[in-house]
């Protein structure tokens, strides 16, 4: 049993035309249009091999194929289908296409599974409209509670919640579609890997072993919003100057004080009231570390407030550190590590054992079941951009993995 | 003759209400609707003490006070009334009621001047609508063309042009409304310092002897958009880290290599996606560097640019270098000084020499006129911030030195 390339890259490419930002990469939020017509037509595809579909009261859909023993738990697969602003086609799309190829191909071979196996498709995994990253998956794996959706709020001052009634979803009723330790085997997700080993490597396939962690930490600096011509350096109290100057480190605190695993990034400042004639008076931005080692995180974040403290105080300024959020970093199931590993000798495919820098919705998983990832490479490791690209070769050669030790993990 | 503090206090208090951000500052942008109600205030006051008005077809607001010899060339005195978003209540403001204040004080003396006097009300004078600071008297002094007015554009993609249509003027007729060498025989404008040098010394009146020029560097550095979490440290291109390295360094070379008039701000700033989670593939921030020495703005331009092209040299950045504007640091004129001063001293008013940091009208006029300024004190030295104060008293007192100049002015 093998998965067919022509059916992965035509179901990727279909569903890269549901897009709100076309011809400046690919803009799919949960809860749209685009989102609709992605939806529908999944369904209609997981229909046709004959799957059980339960779409859940805030909008993950599940579609299972019975085993022969329905008593016992199922073995999943999937991933996510929404996009970040101007992002591309293959985070989170190639991984619901892999297990739905994967299904497919057991279907046309007539094969029946012990236990039962389900694709799971994750709402609002990236997170942007709501800032609520991984919100589908946090909430089904109880991780956060429903009422939590009623805070996350958008640009429109619409939150989660409110957006999933306007879908016309139940998210009240949520509580009962919840997956407890014990529902699922096992778990897999394959995913892009949005970083650069696998391409520079020439290798197509990942087996992740863990998944960084990520803190996000908003630092406001405050300064005097004062006339940019007529006041004299002496006088100022600059917010972009401090906070300039705090940024400016960021990269050298990680690369020197913590470890190859450990990454920092400002990707979001905002200046008040941001015209070119009048002093800041305030600047905020997001300082955001990741790392598989803990410790990594705390250097930077302490390294940096460290030097908060110093340039605020020599240069007069006040300031506000807030904890936005957290993720520790997950350790994956050596069970299926090994699954994957057999999987992909059987079939002569070179893998490389590899961490995750970036969140997945099997990270959240992992706190309910066995979870194992199958990374595919990106091109030039691009990724959340309009260049975001994998060769359709290596989803297959991915998916060929998954079909693998999907068999394996649905017998007995 | 004296001018009449409650008269001046009413007035900046009355016009103050005209306001858009009611409790956060004061933002008036010009040919907005509370823009027309202070003009038509302010015709109202000046048609009661006989001044003939002309609004020139771009919102210019002129009324005249006859002289005895209507053949010789006007004497001018006044300001702007816009403001900047979430500016203050002195700002122009205070140099329009000062010049009208006068005019009044002399109609009630019957004072008949041998020139003719004239209050000017300069249209756009901040700019931050339009992108085009002294606007008004840019166009009046013909130093930009009318259609310079078309190119330029305001967030909701109006051009200053199409407003002036939509606020009734014509724009088009303006050419036979500028004003030329020998029209006017001289302009004073007070405004407030904008600066903490009055307020910390307790002097209430500044005589302005030059007015610095000014540069605006729009820089843009660019990199990869890539993902924040899965991106090694060491494979990044990433933007923010540039453009913060760059900005960082811009108070010290201003501090350390310009002189001590030399001032250099970062205000704005924008990064793009400016999400955190996703590494900047763009920053741009302007530059604003100001001095009334000229090579004090050379010298912050030429270190800034060679640090950027060493950092981006370094970190494997692109960067893009444009002078958005531009203005050379203005003489005013010694014969109206001298007559200031004597106005002052004539009056036992305190007052020092000194420079303005930042540009006004005056300095526009200062192309077809002899120009002088009077500041009065800025609390704090705070202005284009809501916290934007002067006392009443110390316009008052600038009033009484511009009155006495226009009288010594106005006579042969």
């Amino acid at each position: 049993m093998k998965t067919n390339l022509e059916r992965i890259r035509n179901d990727i490419q279909y569903i890269s035309k549901f897009n709100t930002t076309s011809g400046d990469g690919t803009t799919r939020f949960s809860y749209t249009e685009e989102d609709k017509k992605v939806r529908e037509y999944l369904i209609k595809e997981m229909k046709k091999i004959g799957l059980n579909i339960i779409v859940d009261p805030i909008g993950n859909i599940r579609g299972k194929m019975e085993g022969k023993d329905s008593s016992l738990p199922s073995v999943m697969a999937g991933s996510h289908i929404d996009t970040v602003e101007h992002g591309g086609n293959f985070d989170g799309v190639a991984g619901v296409i892999s297990a739905l190829e994967a299904l497919r191909v057991m279907k046309e071979n007539n094969y029946k599974p012990e236990h039962s196996l389900e694709i799971i498709i994750f709402v609002e995994e990236e997170g942007p409209n709501f800032n609520f990253p991984l919100g589908g998956s946090r909430i089904i794996t109880g991780a956060y509670s429903v009422d939590d959706l009623k805070k996350q709020i958008n640009a429109n001052g619409v939150s989660m919640y409110e957006a999933a009634e306007k879908f016309g979803l139940n998210p009240e009723k949520m509580n009962d579609f919840l997956i407890d330790k014990g529902d699922i085997k096992a778990m897999i997700e394959l995913h892009i890997e949005q970083s650069v080993v696998l391409d520079e490597l020439n290798i197509p396939v990942g087996v992740v072993q863990a998944a960084a962690g990520r803190k996000w930490i908003e630092i406001e600096i405050l300064g005097d919003s004062n006339h940019a011509g007529a006041t004299p350096m002496k006088f100022r109290r600059d917010a972009m100057v401090g906070a300039s100057k705090i940024i400016s480190k960021v990269d050298e605190i990680t690369t020197e004080k913590a470890f190859e695993s450990t990454v920092a990034t400002v990707g979001k400042i905002n200046c008040y009231p941001n015209v070119p004639n009048v002093i800041p008076e305030k600047v905020v931005f997001v300082l955001e570390i990741r790392d598989t080692d803990k410790n990594g995180i705390e250097i930077v974040k302490n390294q940096v407030e460290k030097n908060i403290e110093v340039i605020c105080d020599k240069l007069n300024l006040k300031y506000k550190i807030k904890e936005l959020s957290k993720t520790e970093p997950i350790i994956f199931s050596d069970k299926v590590l090994n699954i994957l590993k057999e999987s992909a000798e059987e079939q002569n495919i070179k893998y490389k054992r590899m961490n995750s820098g970036a969140l997945h919705d099997a990270c959240l998983m992992a706190n309910v079941t066995d979870v194992g990832m199958i990374f595919v490479p990106s091109i030039k490791g691009r990724s959340h951009c309009p260049e975001e690209f994998t060769n359709y070769e290596d989803i297959k050669i991915g998916a060929d993995v998954l079909l693998g030790a999907l068999k394996k993990l649905s017998s007995i």
